[in-house]
Formats: C-alpha cells, structure tokens, sequence
C-alpha cells in the first residue's frame, strides 16, 4: 500500500491576513503524515510592484511577467512570502523547507513560446518537470516541502509558473509513490452556484455534474481552469481533491465540514 | 579519514556584476566533491532598498535591521539573489538548493540584545546554531547547499546574519564530520600590507604574525574581524583556510595561485 501524502495549495487573500495566514500554517502544520504546500502570491506582491514602479502588464487579457516583474516576483515569493511561512511552520514544528523549481532542481519548466502573445518569463510544465526523487529524499528526511511559484529552465533562467498548474502536477507525479490527496485552499467553501448564497455550496461534484453546470454557465469562469485540472488530475492517478476555504483545512475530515470533494463518477 | 568539504563564502562586488558572478559561479561548480556557498548581499540591496524608500540605518556606527530592512534584506537575499544563484549554479550542473536557516531548521540563531543599541532583528549565532545532520543529508543526496544570510529563531522570527559569521559557523561545525576548507573569496588577492602594492600579498600568514602586523596597524581594520574568526576556526575544527580574489577560486590549488592560506603556527 503506497504511503499517504497531503498536497495543499494556499490560495485566496490568507497569504495577506497575518491572523488568517497564522491559523491556516497551524491547520497545516498539524496534518499527520507526509505533506507539501504550495503557495502563490498575494497583494503585498502588487503593493511592493507599485513603490517600485512596477506595474502589472496585460496583453490581450493576460498577465505579462516582463524581466521587471520577475524579479518581483522572484523577490517577494521566493524570498519574503517563503521564508515568512518556512519560518512560521518551524515555530509550529513543522519541519518546512522553502523550494523554488531551481532548488535542487525540484521543477524544470520551458519558457512558454507563443506566436499571438509574449507571455514573459512564464514557466510552463512538462513531462518530467517534477523532480519524484528528490522531493522524496527530501520526505523520507523528515522534511515538508514548500513550493513557491517560481521555477527554472535548467539553462539559468527563473521563470514564473502558475501556482495551482505546480499543485496539480506535483499531485499527479507524486501518485506512483504517494496515495495522494490534493488540497486547494481558497476564499470559498468550495464550489457554489451562486457565491452570494452559502447553502449553494456542491458537496460532491463529479465530471457529468460538472459539464452540465458549467455548459449552463452555472460555474464562475474563473473556476473552470481549477476545475478542469480537477478531473485531469483524478485521471491520472491523484486519489482524492478537495476544494475548501483556507480556514477549514483542519476540519476536512470531519462530516460537519464545508467544502466540495471532486470525483470522477 | 573525514571526507573532504569546501566551504566558499562569497564576498565582494562579483555579486553585482553578472559576467564576474557567472565566472565566480562556474568556477565554484566545477570544485570536486562536497561543497557549500554562502553569500551575503551586494549593492543590489541598497539599490532596490532606495526605491523602496528603505534606507540603511546606523547606530553609534553600526548597522541596524529595522522590520523594513527585514523585508528589504529577505526580498533580495533569500529572494533574488539566493534564487539567481542556485538557478545558476543548475546550468552549470551543480545540483544546488538554496537554504535561509529557516529551511529544515538549518540555521537558528538568537535575536541579539544589546543594552545599550537596538540592533533590531540581526541573529547571532549560538552553540548548535547549525543543524549538521540536515546538511548531512542534503549533501549525500549530492545537493550543495546554497546559504544566504537570512536566519530564524525557531519561534516565527527572520533575522539577518552576517554571512562571515554564517560561514565560519558551517565550517566549525562541519568539522566534526568532514576534512573543512573554508575559502572567503573577496575584492582582494588576499591579506595586504598595502592595498596598492599587489607585491605586498601575504602568501601565508600565522596567528603570531598576524598579531604584531596587528600592533603595529598595517592589516587594514575592516579584515581584522575576518582574520581574528580564522585563527578561532583554525583552533576549533577547520583544516585549511584561504583567503583569495573571487576571481581566482579555480586557481587555489596551484602554485602560480594569489591567495593568503591562514595557518596557526
């Protein structure tokens, strides 16, 4: 029997709310077993862009990251976002190890080519991109990994990858070794019908559920990628995910909880 | 017989200037067998700090690290350079991981209290400041810990630590497991008597030395504390000791070699 493994993605406005983000590393902390978290960013990235002039750039709707905001990003989630939750974990006793993909060669990305847009200094996953050997070198020494969102090429360069795409293929990967249950915590219950109306959260979404609402527009467009790579996910080897609000991580387990399980059928 | 160990620490101005620090970065790759970088900051710091709106502050003529030069120094040193470094030293096939002493607990220090200067978040080393066993580790499963100068108290806390300091603790520590060589690459071939005469390089220089050049002010005052930590990791542990320029790293081993080797006798 493979050994368990929790993958969380910390999501939504928490990584802002020092009260919120404190009771969310606790939660985390206290999962037994083997866990990793991977975290985003959060306004104090757009906050320290602005004083340093750097502004977020938009090109046909989506986000640029030019060299400047690289090292934006590479500065406030690689260093003070990840440092500030290593070294909170570590009070809560958890053994934390911050990682970009250039650690240990932990996730090697390409630079996404792209005729239409410039997308910047993205870094798209691929085949091979998680490092299996080393993240479980680094399990079996006792240590909890936490992933930021920037990666490498393996040619020197940084590159910025979407947070909840690392989750996704850190759970997928993990699976030939790891019983793995995928996490992502976020400013919902889970997945809702109509966000105005608590009650409206779906416990249980399965793929068919999921088409149907989302070919009636039932389903916020912002969380149809997430949702997608759900089902992706479970059809390659990720045994369970859950959606929750960031502050019901400990309470997942428990029949009270509020959150959506994703399943196949 | 303990296997072998370079410890670089990385001084200077290479880190500012991108064809230095690659040659600086190459050079460090290709050292056989076990190795550790530490680095600390640069102009980089400062320059990004000015934008921020952070500027240094000195007390009676010493450094202060207020919470805004926390963040400053985390950003940049944990964040962009550390980061920059390891990406670097990846396409140079040197399986890097980057390290603050918060992750796995590799480093903690104690916040410094001083009655008559608030110092603000600056750690000081202590007795079992350095975790030898997860560096143990991370060096058999062939990674080289990268060091920047950001620590943590096991209680929540970063704190800045001189990276001198960080070094010379990793190699006394080291010791007990490993045959230690502790190389500070810096702006100089090594110790002078005369900063303008190259001819006046020490090629070895011994404790008794070193204190009448002392008495007698002709060792520049910014590297008595360098030399001072050398003698006391000399008589602690450390088997070798050089100081050289950062270009020179590759060449140490040979005769042709600028550098000053520190010896007790």
């Amino acid at each position: 029997m493979k050994p368990e493994i929790s993958i969380v993605k910390l999501g939504g406005t928490a990584i802002d709310n020092k009260e919120a983000l404190d009771n969310f590393l606790c939660a985390f902390a206290a999962i037994p077993g083997y866990k990793i978290l991977v975290h985003g960013g959060g306004k104090i990235a757009s906050n320290i862009g602005t004083r340093l002039g750097v502004e977020a750039r938009y090109v046909n709707g989506r986000r640029i990251t030019d060299a400047s905001t690289l090292v934006l990003v590479t500065m406030v989630y690689a260093g003070l976002l990840n440092k500030s939750i290593v070294a909170h974990l570590q009070k809560a006793r958890c053994n934390a190890i911050g990682l970009s993909g250039a650690d240990g060669n932990s996730i090697q990305t390409s630079k996404r080519e792209s005729a239409e847009t410039d997308f910047g200094f993205v870094g798209d996953m691929k085949a091979g991109s998680v490092n299996v050997n080393l993240i479980q070198s680094l399990l079996s020494a006792g240590l909890t990994p936490v992933f930021n969102a920037i990666t490498h090429d393996g040619s020197g360069q940084l590159l910025n990858t979407n947070a909840d795409t690392i989750a996704a293929a850190l759970a997928k990967s993990l699976s030939e070794l790891f019983s793995v249950k995928l996490i992502y915590a976020f400013d919902q219950p889970g997945v809702m019908t109509n966000l105005e109306d608590p009650s409206s959260l779906i416990h249980t979404l399965n793929e068919k559920t999921f088409l149907q609402l989302k070919s009636e527009n039932t389903i916020h467009s912002g969380m149809l990628p997430k949702l997608e790579s759900c089902f992706d996910s479970l059809k390659n080897g990720v045994d369970q995910i859950v959606l929750c609000h960031t502050s019901a991580i400990e309470s997942i387990n428990s029949s009270a909880s509020q959150h959506t399980t994703i399943i196949l059928n």
